[in-house]
């Protein structure tokens, strides 16, 4: 195998115009980014990556969910292409790596391997996947999901954004026609798939280890719970007379922050991020709160006995405060387990770089969850500061990002060869 | 005294009207009114009002602020006139009688008043006040605080909005301009103000009467909670590395409720009606989560004992979850008592009349707070179905609304003789 080079600085400042594309308000912690899928700042920066991978000479392809598709062609076309991948939206106010280290490191590993003069067997893609994050429809890993056939179109088009507009009018008006059952690719329509992504944990940092190798990804799961209760003028209706939806609301926050400390486990973890509260003004008793939980385990049973803990707490929540509480799930997930010639591949690779690496679990869910309904899949982790994640402080080094650079890169030439 | 005479049809057809300005989703409950201060619906409202006014030969002031006076003139305008009001503005997904009844039931007294033929030695006025509710700028009774004086124009014209625009800006913009100094009414100006209301309780109709005539209104107080903690990846932060704001806000929550229930006086309400949350995504864990708390007494000694042992939970709170919690003030009033010899002229009234009647306090507070500190006031209350208000399903007949437009009308005719 040839030697390949990664350019460190062009990456590094390929990162930081990427992160310019955004809303958000600036913060005194970090870059802070904001990019919601199909929003303005989303297409500026698919444009700009697109011209990016043109310069490269790299093939484009976009399917009608938007995930877009940058190739090396190989030398033998017949062969099963090897792929990477992973995203470049951003929840509000996050930070600039979460994803983008993963698109950009993928273009950079192509362009190391076509500079390299060794053309590859297979061909090799860089792939943008569509809304990893659930921001705007509620569901992660939308392009995976549609891809790999988890999730099927009709569904998909038919997912409403916090203004009721239908998947299919905000992709159909972002420029992604056609039916998305065009979306799905095969399996064993590729060889593999590898995603290089910050840690999202403080692992390898506390071990001062430079490569995180993933073994499997834990399950997530999607709750949504609204509270009906029954509302009223602040000032008249009587305490004893209340079935304040927002104070059941803050007793099933609190049920669910104890049932996942209970399990005893760290890899049991339980978050309610959004609590909407109608009619949501200061003088008003709330009548009506939705709530929406995530609560991964890499274990799915032991997940489900944290559900059944909180559902019982619910019941009794119910009597005692006189409200109604929905269940609905929006998505549970089965974990992923890492290829093992692939998790081998790349312990191989650091190890002839003399590269500290971890084997580790990946507690965050990914893209690669999804892909590897179709395919032989492996991640790799870079560490990133103090673990922080999904704020303006997000921080990865440029040493670190393009050290995961590289080791992506000789993992799909090898792959590809 | 003249007979005077309420067209109650006409009333209530022009209650009806009002309620299309409104930009709420239908509800199967009832008319539901969304129709916040200064945006195109609140300023089309008034618009209409003033073409009603105008046709019952009433004369229209506008101040700075948008407060607006129709008057019916006396035949001796030296005289401190006499006056009555309320407010047109509704917080989102509310019903269409609050406020409304005391504005378009103020015009109804005064066309009833002008077409006995006999013209009162006093002018009368009928004030609309300007965002008795909170909604935008997060304090009641804008109009009526500033006009008595209680709220400093340079502190108003500060206030922000939810898009952080200032109310100076905003008013300009709605056409209400001059500085805000001008809109301030001297002490004895008025030589009495009468508000007609709906009860926004249950104790008219639990006990079939069908006036409320209020001796005096609880103090209301307004606080801002901000739990700072600490935010991550609700995949990878653990659950024992949290510093999560919504759990803390969620004790938050239930130790107000636990508080107010304590002091065992049904005078005592305490309400968090909204509950922010950043950044607001579900695979976030909450960093940042704003609380707005509406407590109310008639006792402002027991209103403090309450928030003494919130202050408690705090400090506990904090240390406990290691959380930053900061409580400011929003505002804090003092209750009004109403001018016995008003309370004995409504009294008087309703027995001439043989109209069942009660003394009660307001607990919900009103734009008489206000007016309180610079004229004796009263209040006329109406019986409303099973005390609801501020939802789509508050509602009062038109015999109610009726009898008390002609209580109001009768207590304006005498005072004003």
């Amino acid at each position: 195998m040839p030697d390949l080079h990664i350019d460190a600085a062009r990456l590094q400042s390929e990162l930081d115009h990427l992160a310019t594309f955004t809303h958000a308000e600036p913060s005194p912690l970090g870059t802070a980014v904001t990019r919601v899928v199909f929003t303005p700042d989303d297409l500026a920066a698919r444009a700009w990556l697109k011209r990016l991978a043109t310069e490269a000479g790299l093939s484009i392809r976009e399917d009608a969910i938007g995930n877009t598709f940058f190739r090396l062609e190989g030398t033998d076309p017949a062969l099963a292409p090897v792929a990477t991948g992973s995203h470049i939206d951003a929840i509000p106010h996050a930070g600039m790596y979460d994803g983008t280290v993963g698109v950009l490191g993928g273009l950079a590993a192509l362009r190391a391997i076509a500079a390299s003069g060794h053309r590859p067997r297979r061909s090799i893609e860089t792939i943008l996947l569509t809304s990893e994050e659930p921001t705007r429809f509620g569901i992660g890993c939308l392009g995976s999901r549609v891809l790999s056939g988890v999730l099927p179109p009709e569904q998909a088009d038919a997912l409403l954004d916090a203004s009721d507009l239908p998947l299919h009018q905000v992709r159909t008006a972002a420029g992604f026609h056609g039916p998305l059952e065009t979306v799905r690719i095969a399996p064993h329509h590729y060889y593999s798939f590898l995603e290089l992504h910050i840690e999202q944990g403080a692992l390898l940092e506390r071990h001062a280890e430079q490569i995180g190798i993933v073994t499997s990804i834990a399950a997530p799961a999607g709750y949504r719970f609204v509270i009906e209760g029954f509302g009223g003028h602040a000032g008249a209706l009587l305490m004893p007379d209340r079935h304040d939806a927002l104070c059941a609301a803050a007793e099933l926050v609190l049920s669910i922050e104890r049932h996942a400390l209970a399990t005893g486990s760290i890899d049991t973890v339980a978050t309610v991020g959004t609590c909407d509260v109608h009619p949501g003004a200061v003088n008003s008793v709330p009548s009506r709160v939705a709530l929406q939980l995530d609560i991964r385990d890499t274990d799915p049973a032991r997940r489900e006995s944290v559900m059944h803990g909180i559902r019982a707490d619910i019941a009794s929540l119910q009597d005692r405060r006189r409200v109604e509480i929905t269940e609905s799930l929006v998505n549970a997930d089965e974990p992923a387990t890492c290829a093992p010639d692939i998790v081998s591949l790349l312990t191989d690779i650091c190890s002839e770089h003399a590269i500290p690496a971890r084997k580790m679990v990946s507690r965050a869910y990914h893209d690669t969850l999804f892909m590897a309904r179709i395919a032989p899949v492996a991640m790799i982790f870079i560490p990133c500061r103090a673990g922080v994640s999904h704020k303006p402080d997000e921080f990865a080094t440029t040493a670190d990002i393009a050290r995961g650079t590289l080791v992506l890169a000789e993992a799909l030439a090898r792959l590809a060869a």
